[in-house]
C-alpha cells in the first residue's frame, strides 16, 4: 500500500467562510448527491440471495439480483418494454432468465438479451432489445455490483485494504438510514464524533479505553493514498491526537469519559477508501477490525453496512467467530455503539439536504480528516452518479 | 355504428426508439395527464346520490352534486368567497340550494347564482357572482357529469356502442386507483396483458377457455371509428390473434394456460372509445358485456369503474342479474379477475410518472391496438385539461 | 391609546375581480407567507420552561429558549458546526451553556459565543464563532422572543392594548394548526364567521346573545390605528352592524340563532395588532377578555393560542379565575367554540396555499374589516420574513 504522507498543521479551516480555492477543489463531492459512479458496491450479503431474484436500489439505480447456477447475476430491474419492475412480483422459469410478470418478456441474465416474450412467441423483438447487466462479483460473504458504464476494475481497487485478506473472516448487518451517504461517510470518519458515544454500553461492556475527544497535534499526520488504487485517506489517530478524557468548561470539569482507567485501545488507526468504504482498526476489539459502507440509495437514503473482521487460521476458529458476532458483538458493538452514529446522521440530514449547506457548515481542526476525505473524492473519483429522473 | 376498417401488418412499432411522426401522432395524447376536456364521465352511482350533496373530484375539478327533485345537479365544489369546499360540511337549507359552512353564502344548483347570503342579507353581491354550474346526465344507473367548456353532446356519443340499449341491465363497482388514469385504460385495451390473469380463479371458476398470450396474425384488422360519435379503436380479438395456450422458453413449456380445454369463449371484440371507456364483449361470460372507465381525478390517481351489462326482457330477469353480480361476478369476475389489473397499473406508475416515460418504452406488435387508441385519442380529442393549479 | 378614525361606507370590496391598487396596497401581506419580521412573538408558555431548553420554531426560525437564572434566553436551535438542532438532545453542564450533543461545541445563551469545545480544549474557534441570540422578554405569563436583526422595541408596541394592565390576570393554551397563519388571522378577526360557532355549546352555556350574522350599517366605523405603537384595525362591532338573528332564503327562516333571547352580549370591539394578535373585549363571558395569536411556524402551519385575560384585585381572585379557566373556559368557550376556527382554517388552506388565490377570492362587505388589517399591515410592517431554506 503505497501512498503520500502529509504533515502538516495547516488544516485549512476557516472560522466564518472558507477560501474560493476550497470550495473549488471539493466540488465534485458536493454535487455527488447519488453518489460515484464506476466503482464496486455491496447490494446484499450471500446469505440473503437465492435463485428468488431480489430487487436493491444502488445509486438511484433499481437492479435485480439472482443466483445462476453457482454465480450471482444482476440486470436493471426493470421491464424495457412498459418499465414496470420484475421485482414486484419476480418470475423465474429457467435457471438463467427472469421474466416480467406483466407480458412475460423474458430476458437472459447472463447477457440481459430478450430471449423470449411469452405472449408472443417468435416476437421480432426477441434477441433486439437487451437490459442492463450489472457486473457482480462475490467476497466475503458480500454480493458486490459495479454501477458505471466503465469495464468494471479489481474489487480490490474499490475496498479497504486488508478487507479481502485470506485469513480474515467476515460478518455484519446492514439497514437503511434516512440519510445522504455523504453524513454517513463523514460520521464515521469524523475523529472526534467519538464524543457521542461516550454512554455507549460497548465502553464498560469490552473495557475500552475510549477518550470524549482528540486534541490535534503539531505533526498531524493524514496519509492521502491518491496515486494508486485503493484511494483513500488514514489518519493515524493514536499518533496524531492527545486524547481529552475530561470535559471542561470555564475550568470545571463537566463530563467525564467512562473509558478512563480502561485497558483496550481501539481505532488507532481509521481510514475510509473510495467510493465510500471505512475502515476502524482495530474496533470494537484490539482483535477485531471495522469496515462501514454508506451505499446511496438516493439522494435522502443510504444502506449503512456494518461489517467486523478477524483473523482466523481454521474452520472452528472461523465458526467461534461467527458465533460470537451473534451473540455479543452484534448487539454490544453495532447496534449498543453504532445505533447513535445513525442518530446523528439524521440529524445532520436537514441542515445537508440543502446544497448550501456545505458553504455555511463551520468545520474546526479535527475535521481536517473530513476535509481531505472531500479532497480526495473530488479530484479522484471515477464519475458522478446523476441524480435519478433528474 | 359506421368506421373505418384499416388492415395493415405494419405496426409501426420501433425496437429502440421510436419515429418522430409516431411522437407528433400521438402528442395530444402525452399531454392529457390529466384527461380530456369537453366530454360526459361517470361522476358517482345513482343508488349513492340523495339529496345530501357529495364532492367529487374529476380531472383535478372539485364538483358537489346532489338530487334536486328528481334531478341530479352539479356545481363547483368551491365557495366564491373564501375559496373552501362545500363538502367539507355541506348544509342545505332548501331543495336547490348549497349553503356555505363558513359564511352562510348559498347558491343555487339550478344556475349556480349566489341567492343569498345567511350572514348579511340583502348583500350587494346577491344576483351577481355564480358558481360554475355541471350539466349533469343520468343513465344506467350512473351520474354522467360534463366537464368542459362547450354546450354538451349526447350521451351517447361519449360511451361505448351498446351501453345505452334499452334491453341491456347494467351494476358495477367503482374504486380509486394510485396510477394515471391513461395507464389504466391501456392496461385494459392491451390484449397480451391477459397473462397477469392467467392465475385468476375466474378462469377454472367461469370454465373460460383464456388463452395466456395472443401472437398477432397476417390480417391483423383494427377498426378505427374517428368519423361519426362515438369514436373508438375495436380490436376484433377473435380474428385477429392465434391464442397462445403454452408458454416456452428455449423449446421447454414453462407455462401452460389454467384455460386450456375450458369451453367458454370471450372477450371477442375489445374496444375502447373516447374520452376513455372500454368494452369487452362478451366478458366475463358469453352473456355479459363488460364496461369500463379510468376517470382521472388528478395526474396521479383515477377512479375506476367496472361495470357488466347484460340483456334482459323483463324486471325478473334484471333483478336475477344484479342479484347473481352480487352474489356471483362481483367477488369472482370484477375483484377475482381485474384486481390483478390495478396492480399492473399501479406497477407502471413509477415509470410514467415522468412524461420521458412515454419516448423510453418499447411496444411490441400485440401493442399496435394501444398505438391506434393513442393516435385516434390525440387527433380527434375535444380539447386537453389543464392541470390542477397549473 | 390614540388612533385615526375613518368612517366611511365605501369599503373598496369588488364583486368580480380588484382594482390594482388595493392589490398593491397588500402586496406586502400578499408576501408575507412566514409573517412579519422585527416583532415580539410568543414562544412558549412560562410555565412550560424550565432550565431544560425547548425548541421552538418561528416563522421558520428554529429557536432554542431555556431558563437562565430568573430569565428566559434564547439562542438559534443550530449548531455551527454541522447544523445538527441541540434540542434533539439537548446538553446543558452549566447554568448558562448549551453544549451540542454532536462533538461538545458549547455556547453560551448570554450572547450566543463559543465558549468551549469538549472534544477539542483549547480551539482556536474558541470566541470567534457565535450563534444568533433572540431578545426575550416575559410577560402575563408567556415567553416572547423577538424574530428580526433590528433592535427589539417595548413588548407594549407588539401587544393589543390592555394585554399588559397589570391588573388583567391571564391564562391560556396553544395548539398547532394546518394553515397559513393569515388565515387564522383573518379567521379570527372577521366578523360574520360567528356563523360557524351557531350550535357552540358556548352559546347555551354561557347565555350568549350571538347572532348568526352581522349587516354592516351605514357608519360603518373602523378604527385604523396606523400612527403610533401598537398598529391596528378595530372594528367597532356594536356600533356598525346590525345582528341577523335569523338565516332566510327566498323568504322563508331556514335557521335561527340559538343566542336568540339570551342575555349576554360579547365581542362588542373585535381588533387585530401587529404582528397577528387578536382582541376581542369581552368574550366569552361580560367578564373576560380573549385574546389570540397566530404565529408562524412555516408557511404551511401556525401556532394558535389562546388566552384569555380577566381584570382581579387580589390574590385570591387571580386563583378563582385560574380555576374557573381550567374548570369551565376552557372546555366550554376555547375548545367548545374556538375548535370549528381550527377546521375553518384548515378548510381555507386548500386554496390560500398558492399566491393566485389571493387575486382569486371575492369578498363582501362585512370583509371590510380584513381589507382594512392587510392594508395596514402592508403599508406599517417593520420587514416581510423571507422564506425558510428560500
Amino acid at each position: 500500500m503505497a501512498g503520500t504522507v502529509s504533515r502538516t498543521s495547516n488544516v485549512g479551516v476557516a472560522t466564518g467562510g472558507e477560501s474560493s480555492q476550497r470550495r473549488t477543489s471539493r466540488s465534485g463531492y458536493i454535487k455527488a448527491k447519488f453518489g460515484f459512479r464506476n466503482y464496486w458496491y455491496p447490494a446484499i450479503f450471500s446469505r440473503e440471495l437465492t435463485d428468488k431474484p431480489v430487487g436493491v436500489r444502488l445509486l438511484g439505480e433499481n437492479i435485480l439480483i439472482r443466483r445462476v447456477g453457482d454465480r450471482a447475476m444482476a440486470v436493471a430491474d426493470q421491464c424495457l418494454h412498459r418499465g414496470v419492475r420484475f421485482s414486484r412480483k419476480p418470475e423465474c422459469y429457467t435457471a438463467d432468465t427472469i421474466t416480467c410478470w406483466y407480458h412475460g418478456f423474458t430476458y437472459s441474465f447472463t447477457d440481459g438479451k430478450l430471449v423470449e416474450i411469452l405472449t408472443e412467441p417468435g416476437s421480432s423483438l426477441i434477441g433486439k432489445l437487451a437490459l442492463k447487466t450489472y457486473p457482480v462479483s462475490e467476497a466475503k460473504g458480500i454480493v458486490f455490483v459495479f454501477v458505471g458504464d466503465r469495464e468494471p476494475g479489481d474489487l480490490a481497487h474499490d475496498v479497504a485494504p486488508n478487507f479481502l485478506d485470506p485469513d480474515l473472516e467476515i460478518d455484519g448487518i446492514r439497514d437503511e438510514v434516512a440519510s445522504n451517504w455523504r453524513l454517513g461517510a463523514e460520521n464515521g470518519f469524523d475523529t472526534t464524533h467519538i464524543y457521542i458515544h461516550r454512554d455507549s454500553v460497548l465502553v464498560p461492556g469490552n473495557n475500552l479505553a475510549l477518550p470524549l475527544g482528540l486534541v490535534p497535534g503539531d505533526l498531524h499526520g493524514i496519509s492521502v493514498y491518491g496515486e494508486n488504487e485503493p484511494k483513500g485517506v488514514l489518519d493515524h489517530t493514536f499518533e496524531n491526537y492527545q486524547p481529552v478524557f475530561e470535559g471542561k468548561i470555564d475550568g470545571q470539569t463537566v463530563a467525564r469519559s467512562k473509558g478512563i482507567g480502561n485497558q483496550k485501545i481501539v481505532a488507532r488507526e481509521v481510514s475510509i477508501w473510495m467510493p465510500g468504504m471505512l475502515k476502524v482498526d482495530p474496533f470494537p476489539d484490539p482483535s477485531l477490525i471495522q469496515f462501514e459502507w454508506y451505499v446511496p440509495i438516493d439522494g435522502e437514503r443510504h444502506m449503512y453496512w456494518r461489517v467486523l473482521g478477524q483473523r482466523v487460521s481454521d474452520t472452528a476458529e472461523a465458526d467461534a467467530f461467527h458465533q460470537e458476532f451473534h451473540n455479543r458483538w452484534k448487539s454490544l458493538a453495532l447496534h449498543g455503539f453504532n445505533d447513535e452514529d445513525i442518530r446523528a446522521r439524521e440529524g445532520m440530514q436537514e441542515f445537508y439536504q440543502h446544497d448550501k449547506a456545505w458553504a455555511q457548515e463551520h468545520l474546526f481542526k479535527p475535521d481536517r480528516c473530513i476535509v481531505e476525505w472531500r479532497k480526495l473524492a473530488s479530484r479522484h473519483n471515477r464519475g458522478i452518479q446523476p441524480p435519478a429522473n433528474g
